[in-house]
């Protein structure tokens, strides 16, 4: 998928909603556990309910290694589902991949290539040549790691340099000047609204992915204040608030009133343009 | 496994080696191919031809994951193999994962748990919560990117503060403040042996892996000259150098050949204590 074909389907379903399909067997509802593949069913239910009022989804391979090959037999379906049901979704491997060049090639091989992914969620701390492989690919995108929604994130992400510039501004700044930088997009969390006027300086057109809205405790409106561009240039993501709103056999509806709720939210705020 | 059984190791083996499994389906020799599963098969007869001089085995896990559930199943075999045969070798999941916190334990049960590694190598960039899940685990160890070996490496981690401290220097000394911090191994590269009087400096006792070593043109004195301790303290890595020493028939002989070379070079600094 190319960049144009995303804001289009934003525009078209005035939704920039991005669902984590972060599947844990101990949250989902008993009665699928029943079934030969729980993940995956639960997955596809929630695909099928909701897809008209997402532009994306996002499956956290964690939770699908936690079950090794088991696991990623019900990742390697859910996203051959995405593709041939929903083609128009854009689909991100939560990944947090990065490691030297050759080995950075064969990570974006598994996800772009082998499970055919349109992105993969990349972390900056090797520097380019730990990235760029992944940016080697045409109409795929790299997200790339910059402040990230955690407590944690402020450990290191934060830390300024001699001229007062900040780790993640500096990973924005640096990352921006590496080959085939506009198929970079950056992970900024909710929970930092107040840093989204001084990154949207850095970084004018490329999309962020915003975790941490719901649960971790950050605000839409917050984060779109600053965050929007033009081309809405923002995914928000929600996986627990939405994809667990219900553990019982209403667990779809639940999960479609949530993802509604926020797609309404959202349409909202196109219409107005905030 | 605990330090001391490391230790232990190394002093009965007279080595402070750990191979690494990168394997590459285009690389290894030819002959192999018509096997059921190349991978673990040429997994299978490097260890066995090597586990007398090396202490630890690390497979990288992307070159797995880039052959998808087939690449999973060879990792798990070959993990499942050197547990079974060679209890006494420390394993070490190449596999520099890190997230937020309930998604970094999801990665920690996979790798200590499901697949019994001794270890695993995380990165940093998210902070103590992405790292503190792993650390949770005894007689496990997280194996943080501190300083790599690769070009950039230099982009971000040798960034100063306003006081002048690196941000891998404030990686290493923050990190020794977390919870369990005594579980905690560090990633130098081998091309940097410079920075190792500094590091030992911020961590005196703690275990660092060293890639970079052979291939990419570190040299193992120059890290020993400072980075040794009186537990030796060091796994140096070698992958490339020592599984590709050939890619024919004699490959199993070429690549005991390389790693006796290491290891008599190992024998020689520990015996005369450097």
């Amino acid at each position: 998928m190319n960049k144009q074909q995303l804001i289009d389907q934003i525009k078209i379903k005035r939704s920039f909603l991005c669902i984590g399909l972060d599947v844990d067997l101990e949250k989902i509802p008993k009665h699928l556990l029943v079934l030969k593949d729980p993940i995956f069913e639960f997955n596809k239910r929630i695909i099928d309910a909701t897809h008209h009022l997402t532009v994306a989804y996002k499956p956290n391979t964690a939770f699908y290694e936690a079950y090794g090959i088991k696991g990623w037999k019900s990742l390697e379906k859910t996203i051959h589902y995405i593709n041939k049901n929903y083609p128009e979704i854009f689909t991100i491997a939560d990944a947090k991949r990065g490691d030297i060049g050759n080995t950075s090639t064969r990570y974006a091989k598994a996800f772009f290539d082998d499970l055919n992914f349109d992105s993969v969620t990349v972390a900056p701390y090797m520097g380019s040549d730990s990235v760029e492989p992944f940016l080697a690919f045409a109409d795929k995108f790299t997200i790339l790691l910059a402040l990230t929604s955690n407590k944690g994130g402020l450990d290191f992400q934060i830390l300024k340099d001699e001229n007062g510039t900040t780790l993640y501004e500096k990973v924005l700044k640096e990352s921006q000047s590496w080959k085939n930088s506009e198929r970079l997009m950056y992970v900024v969390g909710a929970t930092r609204p107040d840093y989204f006027k001084k990154i949207r300086k850095i970084i004018p057109n490329n999309f962020i992915l915003v975790p941490g809205v719901g649960a971790q405790g950050g605000d839409l409106m917050e984060v779109c204040k600053y965050g929007l561009t033009d081309e809405i240039g923002l995914l928000i993501n929600s996986s627990r608030g939405i994809i667990y709103a219900s553990d019982n056999k209403d667990f779809v509806e639940k999960a479609k009133a949530k993802a509604m709720e926020m797609q309404k939210e959202m349409e909202q705020i196109i219409l107005s343009g905030l």
